[in-house]
C-alpha cells in the first residue's frame, strides 16, 4: 500500500465540506490559491529550475523541456487562470429537471459535485492548477498525480493553493498531491473504487490506455486527437492552404491539430499542388499513398511512403499523412476508422458534404471549412479546461466544471407508498 | 474468438443507418417490431415452457423462475411497454447548446446516439424488449447477451424484434443477440473497445461487479440498491409503519426495496415497537444492533444479531437490519459508508433534517416521508427505463432512451483559423 489510496481517502473525508461550502466560498477559495500562487512565485520559478536541470541532465527531448518550462509569464498566466476560474459561474446546486407526480411527490433534480476527481497527467506543472482551480469550482477534492519530470514544480505549486485554500477557510485536505514517481501509487488510484469517483488521465496515448484498460474507477478519456483535414472537391485551394498550415503547423505538439490529409481524387491534381508546398514550405514531413506521392513528385516536393500504421499515427510533430479518397463517403468511413473521434474538418463548397460530412463523422467536433484547432475549452467559453474527451459517456469534447458535476434527484412526500 | 465479437462488428456496421434513419423511421421500427412480438406470442411462450422446464429441472429457485416466466399477459405487457417506446419523444438530434464566436464561427451541441449498446443481463426475458426499444429510440445498435437460463425465450423475443424492424426497412442486425452461454462470449464484449461504445450490465451485484472490474469498453453501473430508511426523532409512528412495510415487503426482490432500517436513538422506544410489530407481521426476518435486539425483545418480536456483513447487504428478500443511531449526521454517515448510493430515505416532521439528509446523502435518489420504491424510469416519467444508474458519470438514477446518447459539436465557418 502506497500513499495514494491514503491520500485518497483524505480528500475523500474532506469533500463534504467542499460540496456544501456554497458558491460564494468556493470562488473566494479558488481566488486565495491563485493569490498564494502568486505569493510563491520565485519559490515555484526555483523548484522548477531544479526539475529543469534534472530533465537537461536527463536528456529530455526540447519539446517536453519547453512545456515543463515555468518563468514569471507563465507563473503569471497560471495565476490569472485560476483567476478567471474563480469568476465562473458556479455548476453545483442548479435544478435541471424536475416535476410533481400525480401522487403528490415533489422530484427535483439538482447539480451535485462528483465527490473525488483523480487526475494523473505529466509534465506540465500548469496541469495542477487548472485541475485544482476546476475542481474547487465543481466542489470536487482532488487526487493530483503529476509527472516524475515535473514532481517539484507541481508540488510547489499544489501546497501554495492548499495554503491559500486554508486562508479562505476551506482544509488543505481537498487538495492532494501525490509526491511520488512510484507506479504503485497511480495503480493504487486506479484501483480506489469507491473512494475516487472518476480518473481523468492527460496526457499521451500510452497513458490514456493504461488508465482506460486497467482502471476499476470510472475513467474520462481524454486527448489524443489523430485529426483530418478532408479536402472535398469543390474545396477552395487558397483556403485549403491556409487551413492545413494552421491545423498542421501553429501549435503540432496539441491533440487538436492535425495529423492526416484527405483530398477527393478528382481534385487532388487542382488542390494538392499549392497545399503540398505550403506544408513543405513550412517545414512538415510528408508521407502519403501512391496517388499523393505521384503528385508530390511531379511538383517537386519530398513526399515518403504512408505505411498502415501511418494512418492510424498521432504525429504531434511537424509530419503529416496524406491519402486521395473516392469521395465523400469515403472520407468519412476513412476517418470513422483511424480517427480518434476528437476533431474533423471538411473543406467544401457543397452544402451537400458539408451536411453529409457533419452528420457521417462520428467525433466529439466536427468542422466545416475552419481549422481543427479551435476545440479548446477556452475557445468554446467553457474557461479553462480539464480536458478533451474523446468518449461518447459523461462528457464528450472540451470539459470545464459542469463536466465534473452529476446530478441527484431529490424528492419530497407526505407519507407516500407504492 | 468466439460470436460475441463478430456480431458486435455487425452492430456497428449497420448502426449508422439507424442513426440516420430519422425520428419517425424508428418510431416505426419500434412499432413494427412490437407487431411481431404479438405475432410470435405463441412462439415466444413456447420458447419460454423449455427454458421453465429446464429451470425447474435444475431446481432454480421460485423467485427467479418468477421473473423467468412468459404468459399471454406479460407478453401483451411487453408489446404494450414497446408501443409506449414508440410513442416517446426521440432524443436524437436535439440542439442542446450552441454559440457563435467572435471570429464568427457557429457552435451548435446536438444529441446524437452512443453507437453500439451491449446489455449484459440475466434471467429475466423482458430486458431483451425493453433494451431492444429503448436502443430503437436513441438509434443504437444494440448486443444483448441475456442469462442462460432465459436463453430460448430471449432469442425468440430477439428474432421476433429483428423481423418487425426489417419490415420497418431498418437492417435486422441492428439488433444482435449473443445466443450463447459461453462466458468468453461476455469477457469478447467487455474487451471490444471501439466497437461496443459502453456496456450496461443489469443483475446482481457480482455481474456489476465482474463488468466495472474486467471492463475496457466503459460501462454504466447499475442496480445494486442497499436502501435504507431513517426514522429521525420526529418521524410519525404511523408513516412510519406504512412506509417500511411498503418499502420493503412490496417487491422485495427489486433494487429500490429497503434493506435496513435506522432509527434516531432516542426516539428508538417509540418508533421501534410499532413498525418491528408490522414488519415481522408481514413476514420480514428482522436482525439489528444491541439496541434495536433490546427493544424489540421487550415487544416480543424475533429479532438476530446483525453482523458487520449485514450493514452491507442487499437481501432481496423479506429480511431487514435494524440500527440504532445517535442522530441525522451518524445516519448520513452510515448511510455513505454502507449504501450503494441507490435510493435513500429519511422520515421525519423536522425541515432542518430533512435538508440535511437532502444534502448530505451521497445517493441517485434522496427521499423525504416517501418510500424508496418509487425510484423507476416509469415513475419518474422516463417512460421504460435501461436501468437504474448507481455511479455518478453519464448518467445517475432511471435512465431512459436519452441517457443512451451522447453529443456531437458541428461548427460551421468560412475558412477561420487559430
Amino acid at each position: 500500500m502506497g500513499r495514494a489510496l491514503d491520500q485518497a481517502r483524505l480528500a475523500r473525508a474532506a469533500a463534504g465540506e467542499l460540496a456544501r461550502a456554497g458558491a460564494h466560498l468556493r470562488s473566494e477559495a479558488i481566488a486565495s490559491a491563485a493569490r498564494a500562487v502568486a505569493r510563491a512565485r520565485d519559490g515555484i520559478i526555483a523548484a522548477n529550475a531544479d526539475d529543469m536541470a534534472e530533465g537537461r541532465a536527463k536528456g529530455l527531448p526540447e519539446p517536453l523541456l519547453d512545456r515543463l518550462l515555468l518563468d514569471e509569464a507563465r507563473v503569471s498566466g497560471i495565476v490569472s487562470a485560476m483567476g478567471e476560474v474563480s469568476r465562473q459561474a458556479d455548476p453545483v446546486g442548479l435544478v435541471v429537471g424536475g416535476s410533481t407526480l400525480e401522487n403528490g411527490l415533489r422530484i427535483e433534480q439538482v447539480s451535485v459535485p462528483l465527490g473525488v476527481v483523480a487526475i494523473i497527467y505529466e509534465a506540465r506543472p500548469n496541469v495542477t492548477a487548472d485541475s485544482i482551480a476546476l475542481c474547487l469550482r465543481s466542489g470536487n477534492a482532488c487526487v493530483l498525480r503529476g509527472g516524475s519530470a515535473a514532481r517539484r514544480s507541481c508540488a510547489a505549486i499544489a501546497e501554495a493553493c492548499r495554503e491559500g485554500v486554508f486562508e479562505a477557510g476551506i482544509a488543505k485536505d481537498v487538495i492532494q498531491l501525490v509526491d511520488s514517481d512510484d507506479r504503485a501509487d497511480a495503480v493504487e488510484l486506479m484501483g480506489a473504487t469507491g473512494i475516487v469517483d472518476v480518473l481523468i488521465p492527460r496526457g499521451g496515448a500510452s497513458l490514456i490506455k493504461t488508465c482506460v484498460e486497467q482502471s476499476k474507477v470510472p475513467v474520462i478519456e481524454t486527448g489524443t486527437g489523430n485529426c483530418h483535414i478532408y479536402l472535398e472537391k469543390s474545396a477552395d485551394a487558397e483556403m485549403a492552404c491556409a487551413i492545413c498550415v494552421n491545423a498542421k503547423c501553429q501549435r503540432p505538439g496539441v491533440c487538436n491539430a492535425a495529423e492526416s490529409l484527405l483530398v477527393d481524387e478528382v481534385a487532388a491534381e487542382r488542390l494538392l499542388p499549392p497545399v503540398l508546398a505550403d506544408l513543405a514550405a513550412a517545414g512538415v514531413a510528408l508521407v502519403g499513398d501512391a496517388r499523393a506521392r505521384a503528385i508530390a513528385q511531379s511538383v517537386g516536393v519530398p513526399m515518403g511512403e504512408a505505411t498502415e500504421a501511418d494512418w492510424g499515427t498521432e504525429y504531434l510533430d511537424l509530419k503529416m499523412s496524406v491519402a486521395c479518397v473516392a469521395d465523400t463517403e469515403a472520407a468519412i468511413a476513412h476517418i470513422n476508422r483511424y480517427g480518434t473521434h476528437h476533431s474533423e474538418a471538411i473543406l467544401t463548397a457543397s452544402y451537400a458534404a458539408a451536411e453529409a460530412f457533419l452528420a457521417g463523422v462520428d467525433a466529439a467536433a466536427v468542422y466545416v471549412n475552419a481549422s481543427t484547432r479551435f476545440t479548446d475549452g477556452g475557445v468554446f467559453g467553457l474557461g479553462a479546461e480539464i480536458g478533451i474527451s474523446t468518449q461518447k459517456l459523461h462528457a464528450r469534447g472540451p470539459m470545464g466544471a459542469a463536466a465534473l458535476t452529476t446530478t441527484k434527484y431529490l424528492v419530497r412526500g407526505e407519507g407516500q407508498v407504492r
